[in-house]
């Protein structure tokens, strides 16, 4: 039997590879459907094919791969994660979880492991949502969710998704076919990478994952009235920007007043028509508001449109509000989190709770099963970037965690 | 003879017809040495010749025309403005003071004024600099002052500043031959819109320019850590965007506590790799700072430099500190400033004494010749916009002031 390190130096190789297929030359870019897309998942979809196992891509794109169970009624239990990325992305942000889960297999088929469950791997062929501005297009195909309007929808060439999908060989008429019945679903585990540095920092591998964030997405427009910056005097002004100015500091002051429960960022702001000589007339900004719990969020949202109305009131400005996204926040199964606490302690690390801060495809899964999520430890937090890293002791350690996290599922 | 308001009207229509020719068709734009400015000019030469006067095109672009003294020894003073535009430009900017000397010339000619100095006419090529990103190329040929190095400069396609003038029918090695030798200045003289408030305001049509304000222009990047915005915790953020919008309200601080003796501006601010849900790395601010006191613009540059550095600071940021640009403020010649008050008097209104916070010719003509402005009111101030506008009473009480005041020029 392979030891945790050899598995997580073979993970490590398997990631490392994938991560050399992109669209650019420069970075790690495989969004949705294109060609770079196409190849990472037939090297993926190779690997699953050496391990013995039969492979189905379904009609959105998704490679899925099943251990059945003799117990003729038996439900499913899912394992995945996502093979799509950002643009300029990391190697794990997805693939650490694909390839981990492949990893498991590999053990139980090795060991012949009778499972009282079908265990079922899936690599989603969408979660980013780069190419179409969706969320979770592959695990909403799974769950039965999938919206088919979304398929008319255009990508910045004209190619809508239909278009994608058969492109890529998909069959847009079986999409409804593919979902996994509600009431087969047993449950879903998906290991990620944390994305953020609270494990870095505390020096702890894994951490179980209590819940997925809610978000707000808001686009808010501050207009005031453009001038000469030489001869409109200081008095007289109705600066867009210093607007902006005092509402980039009061998102930031009530994110840090309500830390415990809240993150409120600010990450897009353009100024109309800017010139180092011009005062500046509109600015658009970006609001990016999450929190675990709908009730916070909401009063968060509502506190931070009475500041923002002040500012433009006090400032002689106008302001253009507009939610642009919700999404309502997700609690994990607190059944699979206790035996996953339980793995974790039994592997000799302290349980962390973490709250997801991003979105993940639990959120539409856990609509039709119990699901939770375990998060690894990664270099400073960073992702979606190059610097993107996972240290192969941490993995080793996860590789652990899971072992024993799918021993207590199966025993159980 | 016609009446100031007769004269008003038509030096609208010129001005109107002039705005018809532009590089594109939705706003008004001719930047130096394109067709549309080719075509501006040609317009231009076309009514001074049509008033009898001999144009020369000198070697940079600038048309030119005299009325000369029969004295053998006198010396030359020059009215003038430019006749290129900014991008999406109004319609009086440069043109309004052009089409008045040609107006003035007329009159002049009309009445066969015998001159006591030889008076030119010149519409400047270039003032506003946007198409090599220089200054006051036209003006500094007739100073004297070019810089042959820019010759070489590029412009956005590639094509170097001698090929234009070259383009032209300019002749690159004549530039030097264009200029009015210093001791021939006997004084400057501009007519400009205000391009700010404070004469719309007060409902005044024109006032005297005493000074030309100094700029710094810098530039300024805020460098933190790009982050997930759903990850990092709040106060695990180093937010370069939070740390500008600190910036941002600092300098409108200092402006507004300062007000009598500096405007300050942040016009331009760029987010690096700006997404919604990226807390922001790095952002790049411009800085521009006017006075028309040398001694109070540098310490306003010094304070703003070490409040920034405070911020930084406080923040865990990085900062880089780019002087781009200095021009040191100029003060208008107060023999030409005390006649041009005394004909404002003499019209009925009141003197208003301004400070130019933009920049004009008259700021390389300072060098080698007493040199003043007057600003006529315009449409609340808006400038460098289609929106410009003069309206038609106050373009004839200008008409009056000038009369005036070269009347009192040509008798002393």
């Amino acid at each position: 039997m392979n030891t945790h390190e050899t598995r997580a130096a073979h993970i490590m190789r398997r990631i490392q590879e994938l991560a050399t297929i992109s669209e650019d030359t420069q970075g790690i870019t495989r969004t949705f459907g294109t060609p770079a897309f196409v190849a990472g998942r037939d090297l993926v979809q190779s690997w699953m094919q050496a391990a013995g196992l039969a492979v189905r891509v379904d009609s959105i794109g998704n490679l899925r791969v099943r251990l059945t169970s003799k117990n003729l009624t038996a439900k499913t239990f899912v394992l995945a994660s996502h093979i799509d990325t950002v643009v300029n992305a990391g190697k794990f942000d997805g693939p650490l979880g694909v390839l981990l889960g492949l990893d498991m297999l590999e053990q139980l088929m090795q060991q012949q492991v009778q499972l009282p469950f079908h265990l079922e791997l899936i690599a989603f062929s969408d979660e980013e949502g780069v190419r179409y501005h969706t969320t979770y297009l592959g695990s909403k195909v799974v769950t039965g969710a999938f919206d088919q309007s979304l398929l008319q929808r255009r990508d910045a060439k004209g190619i809508t998704l239909a278009e994608a999908i058969t492109t890529m060989g998909g069959n847009v008429e079986q999409l409804a076919s593919d979902a996994i019945p509600a009431a087969d679903w047993l449950g879903y585990f998906e290991v990620h990478i944390e994305q953020g540095p609270v494990l870095w920092e505390r020096d702890i591998p894994v951490a179980v994952v209590t819940a997925i964030a809610g978000q707000q997405r808001v686009e808010v427009t501050f207009q005031g009235m453009a001038g000469h910056a030489g001869t409109v005097p200081m008095d007289m002004r109705q600066d867009a920007l210093a607007g902006a100015a005092e509402f980039v500091l009061a998102v930031e002051q009530f994110g840090l007043a309500h830390k415990e429960n809240i993150v409120a960022t600010v990450g897009k702001l353009d100024v109309r028509n800017a010139a180092s000589n011009v005062i500046p007339g509109e600015v658009t900004c970006s609001l990016d508001l999450r929190s675990a719990d709908a009730t916070r969020l909401a009063s968060a949202y509502d506190a931070l449109y009475a500041t923002t109305e002040g500012i433009v009131r006090s400032r002689n400005l106008v302001l253009r509000w507009e939610l642009i996204q919700y999404t309502a926040p997700i609690t994990c199964d607190t059944a699979l989190n206790k035996k996953l606490a339980q793995a974790i302690t039994e592997s000799g690390h302290e349980v962390v709770s973490l709250v997801s801060g991003a979105g993940h495809d639990a959120v539409p899964i856990s609509v039709v099963s119990p699901a939770t999520m375990m998060f690894v430890r990664c270099f400073k937090g960073i992702s979606h970037n190059p610097l993107e890293n996972v240290e192969e002791r941490d993995l080793a350690a996860t590789l652990q965690v899971v072992d024993r996290f799918l021993s207590s599922l199966i025993s159980s």
